[in-house]
């Protein structure tokens, strides 16, 4: 464990919102810092079903990551994966744009089991987490399924059709939720939201309009994040008017907004203060919030850890009759 | 390419009803010698849902053996296997007493996908036959599901939990085909058996009870056996009272009935001929059909194709107006 977190947050829960790679670091920082008092919920607009099984990527990436058994190469998957399956797939005529390693695919089977057995998502998710050691709580934003739909150009594609398929080539026009405002929120994540105690909520370093703006489309979410007293922070995704990975920059430059953490700052209308990178502290004057400057680029264990207190920190500064004294 | 086909039956269809292991040698050596004018008709009562996948594990065998994939040592699943998938699960908590190889799930996975998609399972393999460069059609018994239960002093298996699970411990009293008497043949398996120059049907040494009786309780396939007026014959499963592989014997004592091939030729009461182990010659006497002696324990390629010539030129021999004089 690095940094101890602030006392003024001790023992309080604190929920991240959160996606696939990038979100998942920071994720894995919190769990290190304050583990059991972390609940992290996580976009399932990515999910599908594939080759009759359910996956769901930015779960299983969350778990992976905090479980410590990510490729941290690739990104996405296991570490010491192996393709066996996949050749064989091939060699049948399968459908291999999407890439199943032989030990992901076990959560694959293990949680279309459990849900065609009547087993919520949520239940599900957090009985894999415990099982793989994880102190957090890692649950999805609804046990219902909601679609991430790309509408470009030429059509409206399933998410991963789009984002693993056609490695986000088309021009994104907009993005549809389906479902969004008729499912359930995840009744953890609910109850997670609407702790009297709770301390902060962190919005991940993800896509936000990809993977975080999925879960704020589940409107019982929504409408509790409305209701949150405590801090609400988000950690800027850019860099230099860059994604350390993934689409962000292409797709705020295909919907017309300016790829920097004035955007960020702006698309997350409720937000009570904003994490940019401190190569960004040119922007921190045009930005409407509370700033605070922090390396945000995580490559070691270590940046997770400090970037986690960072916006512990942060947070814990931001609630009212706490000294702040940054940013603006 | 070994022995040439008798002269009587060259062009002429054949087809051999087929369970897992011991059935799977003599297509395989009823390919190499006759290839495109074989139909396989596969036992499907040990088909079951497992993970959320549709696994065959006779059609697979067939498939498997047929194409030279099939691990020669262990006797299902395919050669070179890996274990990935299984090992993840096992530590996932997920249920391993059917072991399922990384490759072999490639299978299972595009079955699954086919059947949800409305492909009948008599279409996907012929098509997986046809990837895998088989020269003979290898077809379900039914598209329909229909299972084989095993029912014990104690309860009722379903038949892989008593044939994997339990390692057909429990002593067997009866046996049941659940939905064969509703389930349509495969409309292949029908037009095989109805073929009019059907030259023979050969029944493999496979599991009477378990694996070709599912095939006969369907009621179509029996009726078109019926009307078959080509020779029908049977390779015993047994050599001097023991099965080469699997629970022949103990199952033919448990259900009181001596373990010979006495006992096979009663078994199937539509046999025009029987070919049984030189071993047994001793027996040939006792048998009320036409018996030819053979050498049936298949260790090599040679002897597959050795057996598979021994059952066409019997089945030509039993042809009326062919000369016998074998037997009785």
């Amino acid at each position: 464990m690095s940094a101890p977190r602030p006392a003024s947050l001790r023992g309080r829960p604190v929920v991240a919102l959160c996606g696939g790679v990038g979100g998942a670091k920071l994720a894995l920082g919190l769990d290190r810092l304050i583990g059991e008092d972390l609940t992290v919920i996580v976009n399932t607009g990515d999910d599908f079903e594939h080759l009759g099984l359910h996956v769901s990527p930015d779960i299983d990436t969350v778990l992976y990551t905090l479980a410590g058994l990510s490729d941290p190469e690739r990104g996405w998957g296991r570490a010491g994966e192996s393709w066996n399956f996949m050749d064989a797939l091939a060699a049948l005529g399968g459908e291999t744009w999407f890439r199943l390693g032989d030990r992901d695919l076990a959560m694959h089977a293990e949680r279309t089991r459990a849900l065609h057995g009547g087993t919520s998502l949520t239940d599900f998710t957090t009985a894999m987490a415990r099982r793989l050691g994880i102190a957090a709580r890692i649950v999805p934003m609804s046990d219902d399924r909601v679609e991430t739909m790309v509408v470009t150009e030429a059509e409206t594609l399933p998410f991963q059709r789009y984002f693993v398929g056609l490695q986000c080539e088309p021009v994104l026009k907009r993005l549809e939720f389906r479902n969004a405002e008729r499912a359930a929120a995840s009744h953890q994540a609910l109850a997670a939201l609407r702790h009297p105690d709770l301390a902060a909520v962190i919005i991940c370093p993800s896509n936000p309009y990809l993977s975080v703006d999925p879960i704020l489309a589940v409107s019982d979410l929504r409408h509790a994040l409305d209701d949150v007293t405590a801090p609400i922070i988000a950690v800027s995704p850019l860099i230099g008017g860059q994604a350390v990975k993934g689409p962000t920059a292409k797709i705020m430059a295909e919907l017309g907004v300016p790829a920097d953490s004035v955007s960020i700052a702006r698309h997350y209308r409720f937000l009570n203060g904003l994490i940019i990178d401190e190569t960004d502290r040119a922007e921190v004057d045009r930005i409407d919030l509370p700033v605070q400057t922090a390396s945000i680029w995580m490559r070691s264990l270590e940046d997770r850890d400090r970037l986690a207190a960072d916006c512990l920190d942060f947070a814990a500064r931001l609630v009212p009759g706490a000294e702040t004294g940054m940013g603006r």
